[in-house]
């Protein structure tokens, strides 16, 4: 389930200057799968040519954004984590959720996660594997297509309705035989989201794993973000776990406004 | 307990580029108590012309490495959170410690703190608050002086050599009446905490407060990382949870090895 930031992510958005734009795509090089990368590797991964990335990347290391690693290859830096843990809709979020979705963790022993959209897909913010609970492959910081997820299902129902009709006007992406992909059918699901408040994500990413999903609000009532719990296929019905996803949900809610 | 990075942090520390180095002092305006920021804001915290920090704050929310909140103010943004996340020395390690760091939470009801050394100080990776525990104050992505904390004891015990004369050569902060404060004792609690593999500090950081800590080593069996516990003074003699603070450091370098 986890992403790769270098392949599924966006490129750039906007036109930055030369050197900050340089200088964000050699971050950009760094992925899951990549996360220690020689100077010709960031060099091959952000097309930048090899003198540039000689000198941003010493620029970079300098200011504790990249470090080395004992072979001498380059990796993210704590100091770009230092600053990163501001981020309100990652670490912040984090911080306040934590304490509910260990109390979802410990009294279910299922998977727990968080996620915020950004853009048409959503980012993991937390995830607490359960100690005898279904596999499942998510990676903090990971990214995943909005449409199968129970998290992702909630987080589409409350997007814009321009988002909302990019992602049913694309081709959507199938997982399992029980993904789904008619956009109508989706759409109907949407509203169901919408009407009920919380998502079922039957067997749509892997066969044998069901998810359940509820809105995380701001103290104005938007949509911010989305808390699940993960379960084997036939091991609990959708509705026996709805009205605890629903309460944490709002417990976290009440945390962030109280904060 | 928790640092406020743009003012504690040293300023950059090689010259780099104009654009680049500019862009990088935006990102330090921000901190624990200024994760939310206007544009005047971050001229005055950063120094540097609004103009500059108009176009380069743009340029940095087009990628993603700041956003708007609701207010307008600019924040860290998610993206930079994403990238962030693959820093090995934060996320990765949190990662790979974080179940062990839940059994010590579990089994003793205590605070749980995981931290690394960043030069001359510690940053705080993780934390886990005690359900019945003393409170402290530390925060993830926190800075905070190696001389008093049990963790920090163990970072400055097996840092290099001359970063250990430069701590002890330099004025020591004194949190309490019990914060070791001479550097002729205090490298000798270093060696012992060598010799012992573990380190206590006794009320040096609050009066109420004692922690004991172990070092996790990499496969090389170079110290990078420390957990502790931190309890009430009184609760438990340290000898009681040095075992246990050192089995699960070890426990975390197994874990890392087999990465």
């Amino acid at each position: 389930m986890s992403a790769e930031p270098g392949k599924r992510r966006p490129p750039v958005r906007a036109v930055t200057g030369p050197v900050l734009g340089r200088a964000l795509r050699i971050l950009e090089a760094f992925g899951p799968r990549h996360a220690a990368l020689t100077l010709t590797d960031i060099a091959r991964r952000s097309g930048l040519p090899l003198s540039t990335v000689h000198r941003l990347a010493g620029e970079l290391i300098a200011w504790g954004a990249l470090e080395r690693d004992t072979a001498g290859r380059y990796t993210v830096g704590l100091r770009l984590w230092e600053v990163a843990a501001l981020a309100p809709r990652g670490q912040g979020l984090r911080e306040r959720a934590l304490p509910y979705l260990e109390d979802l963790s410990q009294v279910t022993h299922e998977n727990v996660q968080l996620a915020v959209r950004e853009g048409a897909e959503l980012v993991f913010v937390e995830r607490i594997a359960g100690s005898r609970a279904v596999p499942v492959h998510t990676r903090v910081g990971g990214r995943f297509a909005l449409s199968a997820t129970g998290v992702g299902l909630v987080l589409l129902a409350y997007a814009p309705p321009e988002l909302q009709q990019e992602v049913l006007g694309a081709a959507i992406r199938r997982f399992t035989p029980h993904t789904v992909t008619d956009p109508q059918l989706l759409a109907r699901m949407l509203a169901d989201v919408r009407a009920n408040g919380f998502a079922v994500s039957d067997r749509q990413v892997t066969q044998d794993a069901l998810s359940v999903a509820a809105p995380i609000r701001d103290p104005a009532g938007t949509v911010i973000a989305a808390v699940s719990l993960v379960v084997r296929y036939g091991s609990f019905a959708p509705q026996a776990l709805s009205p605890l996803v629903r309460s944490s949900a709002r417990a976290i809610s009440r945390a962030l406004a109280s904060a």
